[in-house]
């Protein structure tokens, strides 16, 4: 992403907790940081891409990345947030003189590197048209989906419930099919294409018939994200009866020592209550 | 379907409740019949599409069209019926010296015409192969999910469930979104391409958003589909946390009124029990 912006002539500064990352950067054409503050220090704006709300505060308060950057000026926050978490740090960051705006994305690695990102963003209008430029250097699907910080986690969090119910109830559909004698790998086939289909169950459902599948993204990811997902519901007050559900039987993966297996695994749960393994 | 086989050339004499279809069957060919049992008279085959178990079995047994089939005659049982019901129906229908394709189908009436149906049908291999160029008349989708009566029932349950769960899953990922002053069409065009996407997503999430949208399919259909899903679930001791779930929701959008509604307004129900409708 920091790539991008160099090749879009952005003057950029890196700071990573990886050394070889920043090397890399430098090699690149972009300027390296020793920490986080150091990076921020006077900039315009301060992307912070990191993993949660706990490394965003982390980075931004006690690193102190948000006291160096330039009065006025912007931080952009991509990590995968709760929407409450991000309304904390928001009040922090606005509290210090400067802006922020509330820019989760989706589209992984691949995204990144391509800047084909899907960024939901939540920002006032006249902050979001300032940082448009950035924005649309790293995603070309950019959306501004409110005014308000948390609307964009929000946005993220809405992409967590379908994705992790998507993927929990292609293993229910297959535990069903399995109990009736049915051919998994044949119900795949029949009910991906078709009004069942999904881009999960296209995705997903092909591991849930391997042995040790590669690790795409792990069955605690969802625990966590599905997680985010019931404490906005329980925040907002908006019943989500079938996100729980789903999240139970992550959680019920996890239990089993699936945690760290990949996503598709959380069928080895579904086959384990069904009796289809002992 | 009945015209479709006229084309091909086979013999085909045709009965409906509806007087009007039979004549316009005989304007294309076919042979019209009084009643089912004069249809199925001396046949070799016997295909029954009707709406539900209830009905197969109306004509089957109670019209007389079973007694009437040749002997070693095959009934292609295309109806969407729960498993349980079609061993049963096999059962007779076996009993009286016929053989039975458990033949049911997804493609709708544009499938139906233009013969591009998926036909999951279980039957033995002798029967299906024997069956094979009525079937793949009727749809080029033809998939042999196995030997035993009820695992084409089973397939298609398993099809019902994951539509009816994209769909309730749909309006739950809105309600929260709505809850978040998100604009619900905006994430429905964020989130429909994306990985979160499915294909129920995209087709009933637009009528999410209107106030009387067309009847493609009834909320009370999906109450009696995922009710045999979960029936089905039960029979075969399969726990279904999330299709249960989902027909919480759907039996509630029909008590709250709506059950001859398109099944996309199952979002009706999330957005009185989220509090976003008084």
């Amino acid at each position: 992403m920091a790539e991008n912006l160099v090749k879009k002539q952005f003057a950029v500064t890196g700071f990573d907790v990886r050394a070889d990352n920043i090397r890399a950067f430098e090699s690149l054409g972009g300027k390296g940081a020793a920490t986080a503050a150091e990076a921020a220090r006077d900039a315009d704006v301060l992307i912070v891409m990191v993993v949660n709300a706990t490394q965003a505060e982390s980075v931004l308060f006690d690193a102190g990345a948000l006291d160096a950057l330039a009065p006025g000026g912007t931080v952009v926050l991509m990590a995968t947030c709760a929407p409450s978490a991000v309304k904390a740090i928001a009040a922090r960051v606005e509290a210090s003189g400067r802006h922020i705006v509330d820019a989760p994305v989706s589209g992984g690695t691949i995204g990144a590197k391509g800047g084909t990102l899907t960024i939901m963003a939540a920002a006032s209008k006249a902050v979001f048209d300032t940082m448009h430029p950035v924005l649309v250097t790293l995603g070309d699907k950019l959306f501004h989906v409110g005014e308000e910080p948390g609307q964009g986690a929000a946005v993220k969090t809405v992409n967590q419930l379908l994705c992790g119910v998507h993927i929990a109830v292609a293993a229910e559909a297959f535990a069903l099919a399995e109990k009736a004698g049915i051919d998994g790998k044949l119900a795949l086939e029949i009910l991906g294409g078709s009004a069942a289909g999904s881009w999960m169950l296209n995705n997903r459902g092909p591991r849930m018939f391997e042995e040790e599948p590669i690790v795409a993204s792990a069955v605690d990811i969802f625990v966590k994200d599905l997680g985010i997902v019931v404490d906005a519901g329980r925040a907002s007050k908006t019943p989500l009866p079938i996100a729980s559900a789903a999240l139970q039987m992550f959680l019920a993966a996890s239990a089993m020592g699936l945690g760290a297996k990949d996503d598709s695994q959380v069928v080895e749960a579904y086959r384990h209550i069904a009796g289809l393994k002992k």
